[in-house]
């Protein structure tokens, strides 16, 4: 196989018409596909449901001398606490329990600073004429949909091998105006890359201009390798707190890629004096979020160790399914060389880069062919990716044989999208 | 039996010779007793306990042809929707369902007018100068607890038999600052009171100054007699359409007193104009709600019936701790002339009025002999009773052998407060 960039006009063409031949195809089965979220697939669903199975009689109900079944202990049961410091390596006194979403959660913390201000700064942001907010791009657009919603000005900032470019950080963060970042440490969203010791260290220790600034750490995949173990991750408030900025990060995890998507518990965990804060606000909100589930995780889960074997089994359904895209690209793409991605070992994304300007022009033909993807641009603020060149693929929902035929759509129609680039150039 | 009243100065010495005594004897048991707050009691939990048991094998799971333990469906279960819909007597399309709280739902919807404003309004009220909000009290506490944390100037309304003084709220709303309204129109905390249709159609038919006016109808307790046969009620969302104010008035409840507090589930009301406004900015919070949840409420639930026979047997528990309330304050307060209360049937609290200047100290007696009450003041915007005079009696929670000693330490204590008072007068 030979890179399209090193074919000739005449080439071209007549791979143009072979894969037009093939694409053709592919459209004709009338197939109806979907690699657009990262929602896990049936066998992950019914591989947990034993979770519902674990309270039975009334006195089941009981967890630290607490009737879960009743109001109170707004901050969450505190088994569920501990269970979540075991987790992600902190204490259990900075772990609030809160619904069934972190992603509401991350929206409830941008919220209070708007109308209430942050523990450190001077009165809700809603007063302020501008507030201006860092994206690591790619990125999770639902984090973006946040930020727009608030009529935020989002700034992009590039993505490395390490994690996120400091370089640029380091200078936009001295703008007062800058007031908060989006981060995905851990198996980043969609790029799947793990930031480096050293990434962490210059995050904990900035010096925001801003100095109610906040870091979303969005830790969405702590426990959530599909291809080798566990891999521990530091606990950024603790780095954090050995610059003094404390009171700069919230983090977040969950459990819908654990248990149920959007039906299981979520945590964020901070500093003290942001818990103080926050729990003085949440007070007004919400007598106590719901702990007949949070018992149910507990019971279910059991421990860290618990978590991580549960994890394991997610694996091995996941793992066929991401090594089926990624050997698809690696033998339909690579040898083409109209795209790179990276190899990810957790998360539920695989990342594509496109030869700039097809990212579009390759969704819509897989459109028509019957496969939806995440739109071309979704991972950019604004759905504004200025190359055009990002796709997330999302093979945790299909069954494999469906995803073998969704990645045969995909690579025909990337194949496709490039070769009517080319030979129109 | 005479009236503290109209007993001579000598009376009132014998009497507060003898209940001092009293109090002392009870005092001495070293008793530890709570009516503070409306939790259902254990009997109550245990009831409905079974619902955890309708969720068995996978394919339980499937409802309206979606699997409820994955990602979807911001607004609910369709089947969840028809179900409160029935209940609330509107249509499906105008209920949302949303987590475990409607305290959180209120909060939220409150919120967002800070944020993001009004769907007929004219931007963010975080910038404005100044809301002003109407407080019908005696009240519930957390409602002011909501106004209070968004730095609301909060109005005291004078609750009369027919629900609230429309009298005074006609008035006060022609000030465009007046942004609002709290109302539980059904078994009013703490009065038990419902709204007659008359003040119901005079709230439906306001015209406030300000255009983005917010009527926060709390149906909190639109199921729930504990004496005699369910009584239907009004919807408020219909009235107010035939006042051309469909968009003013968001309607709350939730299943916080029929299964699990706080663990249950929550809805709000509205029309087609105010949906569309919130599902577009809900769905930047959130993917969707617990629907594992809502789909275990519809199973266990089933329908109206369902919910209203499940009703009577909350009764069946509930009944007998009211009506030991109500006569014990009918045999040891009504004859001394020191109090007067509302005969309710229905919702989770007793309003007790005491003459004017002895609430507080009552509730401070009642606490040093081991019972604790609600707040004396609680029930008012600030926590600001003007009279000294209300206190919300909360019988939910303890057993009943409790709550008999509880309502001995009750009336001795308030009867003493009120010697106390009149002997130093």
């Amino acid at each position: 196989m030979k890179k399209y960039t090193e074919m000739t006009a005449a080439e071209l063409k007549t791979e143009l018409e072979e894969v037009t031949g093939l694409y053709e195809d592919l459209k004709a089965k009338g197939l109806s596909l979907n690699m657009a979220r990262g929602k896990p697939g049936k066998a992950q669903l019914d591989m947990v449901s034993g979770i519902m199975d674990v309270l039975k009689s009334d006195s089941d109900f009981m967890c630290d001398g607490i009737d879960a079944r009743n109001y109170g202990n707004l901050e969450g049961l505190p088994s569920c606490r501990a269970l979540f410091a075991d987790l992600l390596g902190v204490e259990p006194k900075n772990v609030f329990i809160g619904g069934s979403a972190s992603l509401q959660m991350m929206y409830d913390t941008i919220a209070k600073a708007y109308t209430h201000g942050r523990v450190n700064g001077d009165g809700p942001w809603a007063k302020l004429d501008k507030v201006k907010w860092l994206c690591p791009a790619p990125g999770y657009d639902r984090h973006f949909g946040i930020s727009q919603s608030f009529g935020m000005e989002m700034i992009t900032v590039p993505m490395t091998a390490e994690g996120l470019d400091m370089d640029v950080v380091e200078k936009l963060i001295q703008d007062p105006e800058v007031r908060g970042m989006w981060c995905v440490p851990k198996y980043s969203n969609p790029d799947g890359i793990i930031y480096s010791a050293e990434t962490i260290r210059r995050i904990a220790s900035m010096k925001p201009a801003a100095k109610d600034f906040l870091l979303m750490w969005d830790n969405a995949y702590c426990v959530h390798e599909f291809f080798g173990d566990y891999v521990p991750f530091p606990d950024i408030l603790a780095e954090c707190a050995e610059y003094g900025n404390e009171d700069m990060v919230f983090e977040f995890a969950s459990t819908s890629k654990i248990t149920f998507p959007g039906a299981g518990i979520s945590v964020f965990v901070c500093s003290d004096n942001n818990m103080a804060f926050m729990k003085k606000l949440l007070n007004a909100q919400i007598i106590s979020y719901d702990k007949v589930n949070q018992l149910r995780h507990v019971r279910f889960l059991k421990d860290k160790e618990g978590v991580l074997e549960l994890m394991k089994k997610h694996a091995a359904i996941l793992g066929p399914k991401f090594k089926c895209v990624l050997d698809r690209l690696d033998a339909e793409i690579a040898p083409r060389g109209i795209a790179s991605w990276q190899h990810p070992n957790g998360g539920y994304f695989v990342s594509v880069n496109t030869m700039p300007g097809i990212a579009k022009a390759t969704w819509q033909l897989c459109k028509e062919a019957g496969l939806t993807m995440t739109d071309a641009g979704a991972t950019f603020p604004y759905k504004n990716d200025p190359n055009d060149s990002n796709m997330r693929v999302a093979p945790s929902l299909p069954p494999t044989e469906q995803l073998e035929q969704a990645m045969e759509i995909y690579c025909v129609s990337m194949r496709l999208a490039a070769l009517q680039k080319l030979c129109k150039e």
